[in-house]
């Protein structure tokens, strides 16, 4: 379809916000700016008083784990994963897998997230699914571990998951291998899977350097840092999509580098599980992709991406004494365009012709963004997630005016409430 | 009026949450929980799937400031101040100061703010007007400053502001001093600032110890630390609130202690500003009463009370390596009840009977408050402030169902975009 979206304040590739237009053909954006008046659409979108932008990347996620909001926090990490998820998780199925990726679908639909990384398991076909019924953009890995009786058959999963929906859904999904993280994946298993993902071009999502305990038992266990020990696995050969990277030294930055690891930022899971500060701005400074994830619900406690584009661009400036650290803009492009290229998508991220039409229209018209000296500013600092108004991917409408054009909300609640009954019951 | 709030989901002091009712006569709270059927009101609200919190108590902020938002960002802060900022305020006039302290009660009642603590000027008269006409609670105090050639003066308007305007609109305005900080005051006029205030047995708000070099300034000009110098003066006679207190080390934390001050912590502004991080766990711990506040629009980048709230709960851990830091409960408590004391009203800031009837309704129906394991984390973590669904102070509803009762909102962006207009053009 040939939409137009008329006089929105355009956040355009450079950082700055001009009035003007967007037109989309299919699934693609076929000019920002001043459209030819020879251009026909079949629907315009009066975008006055609305700031475009593109739609937020979601980089690292366990979209089910939505089902586990507000079950437990406030605790000591292994407390709270051998107590309370862990054992919770351990009864979860496909229909709880499907509930709870619908419900973070219609959450991150009404916050403007349009691509989201997802590690989860198991039925991970079942989040394809959502992916497809949704319309969402997402990267899918099954979570792999290794210190279980059934760790070859979780690899044979991810295999089944990129077979039968690598590039599907109208070519909306990516498949990625999922290892969960070095302390559940033991080096010959990290192996494994990289050579399953090496036969299949595939590339990895996995989580890094999330806490100091990670760090220190990986070099007594070891004797190495943990991006060298993985490093030697092969694992990073694939192409690599860390998640976290909070504890990284002079020689984890190398080994960054060297393998184009791109890393997934997630303030708020580090900020709520006290694992730590990631050393964003050096990150950045030495030109390493940065993008932003909420974590699982149950971290967070949402999948709220404007929430991290704001504490990005916070954190960092009270963890550096600089005020000048991570400014709206560059919180922004992680966001965004850096969130994109991280997941792996070339031409997703930006307001920009021939790119992935992946667009959300803010409504200006509420206190938080008045006076409007600067858009930028006010959506990153000030406004939150209810002025989302507008959701686009692919170059189809998922939400206009907030109601949801391919999910049925109402349905969604009431089926993850029986899930989270049911699950609680036995 | 005699309202009941029927079927809420009730926060209770001891901060369990039940399903209840609220009876409120006049500007109380009659009972909670069951009410006697003789107990006729004439008004009920519906509030089924709703949590009733006390309203939010922002203990710091600076309310006119809102027409500052967006104005200068991510800048260093002597850069900020004195390039943008200061200039800009040198403009402001009584017509800036009311609107500007319009727009930020429209925006206050629309997040659940039922009481603000205000320090700014000139024409602080016009933002008792704005408390008198919105229907909100208010301590306000004349910003300060000792080193213009008018210091004297403003210490009378603060005298004259106390005369006019302490226990007015309907005893809703509490007035206190402002000496805006000991780097803008010198001793000689803090004393005159205490002994105006003990003339009138009135308190203080002023900004203590916000930045590391606000406190080495301190040693190198009076050879001690912030609170030893101001307490020298006698301004902490009085009874104080003091905004910031980020850079503290035991002495004045005995200072603290001693003279009973009350902190009003601002997470967002001090990561935003890169103040630092105040030793919360540590005050509250040793008893002293921390309270949360916004400060103003142009360092924050609004005046929304559950963003500070998650951000005490979330600052907190990852900053001293511990999840249990700030539980979400004691984050909650903060924004309400001890804010209420931490600004001197000792009958606000708890659902009981006898406390004023100053009452937030959160409507729970969104995704971000599914599964509903546990109604106040999904406040504090996950939900945002567009859940704010109805708003009661002093027994009087300013919002029901989202529509103001009291402000007339498209007024009130339209004047402040002339306002701004007219303060940027001359």
């Amino acid at each position: 379809m040939k939409i137009l979206i008329s006089n929105a304040h355009v956040l355009h590739p450079d950082g700055s916000v001009r009035e003007g237009n967007i037109a989309i053909e299919g699934n693609k954006i076929a000019a920002v700016g001043e459209i030819p008046a020879s251009w026909q659409p079949e629907r315009t979108i009066d975008a006055k008083d609305r700031l475009a932008v593109p739609g937020f990347v979601n980089a690292h996620t366990h979209a089910s784990m939505t089902l586990l909001r507000s079950y437990a926090d406030d605790m000591k990490l292994m407390d709270w994963l051998q107590q309370k998820i862990w054992p919770i998780e351990a009864k979860m199925r496909n229909e709880d897998i499907y509930w709870g990726a619908m419900l973070a679908a219609v959450e991150m639909i009404q916050g403007g997230t349009t691509t989201f990384a997802d590690m989860y398991g198991p039925d991970m076909e079942k989040v394809a699914e959502v992916v497809a019924e949704s319309g969402l953009r997402a990267i899918l890995s099954r979570g792999l571990i290794g210190v279980v009786p059934d760790a070859d058959e979780k690899i044979a999963e991810n295999v089944a998951l990129f077979k039968n929906w690598h590039q599907k859904a109208e070519g909306r999904i990516t498949v990625m291998f999922g290892p969960h993280a070095l302390y559940t994946c033991p080096p010959d298993y990290l192996h494994k899977v990289a050579e399953a993902a090496k036969s299949l071009g595939a590339e990895i999502h996995i989580h890094m350097s999330e806490t100091r305990g990670e760090v220190e038992e990986c070099l007594k266990q070891y004797g190495k840092r943990p991006f060298a020990h993985v490093a030697a696995t092969g694992l990073f050969d694939n192409g690599t999509l860390a998640a976290h990277c909070v504890h990284l030294d002079d020689e984890d930055i190398s080994i960054i580098k060297k393998y184009g690891i791109r890393v997934a930022h997630n303030p708020g899971s580090n900020m709520k599980l006290a694992s730590g500060i990631a050393p964003v701005p050096r990150l950045l400074a030495e030109g390493v992709c940065v993008a932003l994830g909420t974590d699982g619900a149950s971290s967070n406690n949402n999948l709220d991406m404007l929430e991290e584009v704001n504490l990005a661009a916070m954190l960092h400036k009270v963890a550096s004494y600089d005020p000048e650290a991570v400014p709206a803009g560059e919180a922004l492009r992680m966001g965004t365009a850096y969130g994109a290229k991280a997941v792996g998508l070339s031409d997703v991220g930006l307001l920009k012709e021939g790119y992935k039409a992946d667009i959300v229209l803010f409504d200006m018209t509420s206190p938080a963004w008045m006076p409007r000296h600067d858009p930028v500013s006010l959506l990153v600092y000030s406004a939150n997630a209810s002025s989302v108004d507008t959701v686009i991917v692919d170059g189809r409408i998922l939400m206009e005016k907030r109601e949801l054009l391919t999910l049925d909300e109402e349905r969604i609640l009431f089926e993850t409430k029986r899930r989270v009954e049911h699950l609680l019951a036995h």
